[in-house]
């Protein structure tokens, strides 16, 4: 902690750079650190997973105090994941836009921005952007047993209401 | 679950209520949930914890499968909270404006929309805007021990560098 103080200190207000975060991240949770926007690439969602555009942009990994990685993923229109389960469940606020759910069996529901969803651990849901319009929202996905998702098949444009 | 299908697939898409909600939590964590903006009044910070004006707006509890409450936090310019830790760690991951944070015995850092901050357990610290911006961020508090903060003192004019 002493050591980030003092990297912190040199570097002054305002001026907080990733070379601190490196650091931060180096001492093992003593001390609070802070990633800046734009230091992390963004990455696209693999079509194996996902039908249509993905972007997936990066904010935190799970660690042991907090068992969650944390992740912005934008769809464009028409966009959706596969199927899917997560073994510790996962949360997802919509930031932007208009999207699409289901859980296996049940409706399409839609949702926007400001919407908030839980799924439970193991329940089969896929998650996607509406067929006119994109859809941001923050995914926060436990981990169990080094895990955070299992993929399945691919959502169908039936089934995603096309 | 099925009892939960049947309420949404009654409502339909694009129709899905609070009382669905309810229903779902009520259903304990079976069935995927979907909470909706504007359905949780905000909350004014109490002048016990907080310097200025600071509004709460509450997403949601900490579960046994995710042990955090999140909560976007808006803090008016020159707001902020008083000092304090968190016994399981918090993510902060600001979305609106720019703000300011310090750990004890650090300097003061500004974050700006996009950034985000770790605070691990037991970590004395304290965050709000700056003093003539807003900031919102989306706070995640682990819980432990049915606590997810500890109240400290005031952060005193000289220390918010004001």
């Amino acid at each position: 902690m002493k050591a980030l103080m003092a990297a912190t200190t040199s570097l002054g207000i305002l001026t907080l750079g990733s070379s601190v975060v490196d650091h931060a991240v180096a001492q093992a949770a003593k001390s609070q650190s802070v990633t800046r926007a734009g230091s992390q690439p963004s990455t696209k969602g693999p079509a194996e997973y996902f039908t249509g555009n993905a972007r997936v942009d990066p904010l935190f990994a799970a660690n042991e105090s907090a068992p969650y990685s944390g992740a912005y993923v934008t769809f464009e229109p028409g966009a959706r994941s596969n199927w899917h389960t997560h073994p510790a469940g996962q949360r997802l606020i919509v930031t932007y836009g208009v999207g699409r759910t289901q859980e296996w069996g049940g409706p399409v529901v839609e949702v926007r921005a400001g919407d908030h969803i839980w799924c439970p651990p193991g329940v089969k849901h896929w998650h996607g952007a509406s067929p006119t319009t994109p859809m941001t929202h923050l995914t926060l996905s436990g981990m169990r047993d080094g895990k955070n998702v299992e993929w399945l098949e691919r959502v169908t444009d039936e089934q995603y209401g096309r």
